[in-house]
């Protein structure tokens, strides 16, 4: 988990609210959610590391080197992957506030250009976007985004498409984002 | 590409030899190799960013946050992971320059869980491992070599066990370490 300063001070008013389910970023759900995965020994899915530039550590003290000038890197690829039942997954998390539309500009083209690879390559590519304001979560596979961005000129994407295309990921207390059950379903047959 | 400032002043020396295969670091000829395979558009297989833990921000330039503290982790994972012909890849690449045995203690005990882990999940856990001194790759299945890990006490894997058990990449300047053609011989029958 990754301490931004800001964050930080967030969490603690999360953690004050207690199991909130409007409390918690999708972030963190999708981290608790892998965390049980690996618990429960179903499958390996990770967050990657944020990219970053190092450009300065202080190596005084041996045994804790400290980074003292960093840079935020523009991702190339997704933030979760993993393997589950013998599959690569591959998979960009997104939330917006927007109660009409998902804005496109909050994807990189590099992380689209990545999902295209992994379907091409015989991974499972997909979304999770959560649409606050609607307090619902979706899987989108990535397939279907890619083409629906090639047949529009929009630079965002409805809501109503979601609704009608993709699938409602119900928030459970236990698996908060349990993604694998729709894996299963497409795994097993029919979508 | 993270540049340390130790790392970088080494990198322009090994520029001025140029092409020089012992010139080049294994994390190097792997990056190469990945960026081959995926201009060539095969494989998406890409190294983790370094995890750090981040302690402080400065967010004076809007667009140019600077981190000003942070401090390296201790990996949980493995550094490379990616998918190829429908199959989930993760490995760890290290060298060692010792000429008669791999020290264990190089490999943290969490990425050796790791493997087992991706193995039972039906992915392909392999290690890369370079003697520089005999200037030999090897390619290393996690299953083989955690095998010998239960079987052994010592702190080390001999030389010669690699030499017997494990696959010798061949270095070649356009694909420097072509790990997918030992993967294909896997997939398409036979070790």
């Amino acid at each position: 988990m990754i301490g931004y300063p800001n964050k930080k001070a967030t969490y603690t008013v999360e953690n004050e609210v207690s199991y909130s389910r409007r409390g918690m970023s999708l972030e963190d759900d999708i981290n608790d959610t892998n965390k049980y995965y690996l618990e429960a020994d179903i499958a390996a899915v990770h967050k990657k590391p944020t990219p970053i530039t190092i450009v300065n550590v202080d190596y005084k003290s041996r045994s804790t080197a400290k980074i003292t000038e960093a840079y935020f890197q523009v991702p190339s690829t997704t933030d979760y992957n993993g393997v589950y039942r013998g599959q690569y997954l591959d998979f960009e998390a997104k939330e917006t506030h927007s109660k009409t539309a998902f804005r496109l500009a909050i994807i990189h083209p590099h992380q689209l250009q990545h999902l295209a690879r992994v379907i091409k390559y015989g991974g499972i590519a997909f979304l999770i976007v959560r649409f606050v304001a609607h307090d619902e979560t979706y899987f989108v596979m990535a397939k279907d985004l890619l083409d629906e961005i090639d047949r529009t000129t929009a630079k965002s994407i409805k809501y109503s498409w979601f609704k009608e295309n993709c699938t409602l990921i119900p928030y459970n207390y236990v698996i908060k984002i349990d993604y694998l059950k729709v894996i299963d379903r497409l795994l097993d047959g029919g979508k």
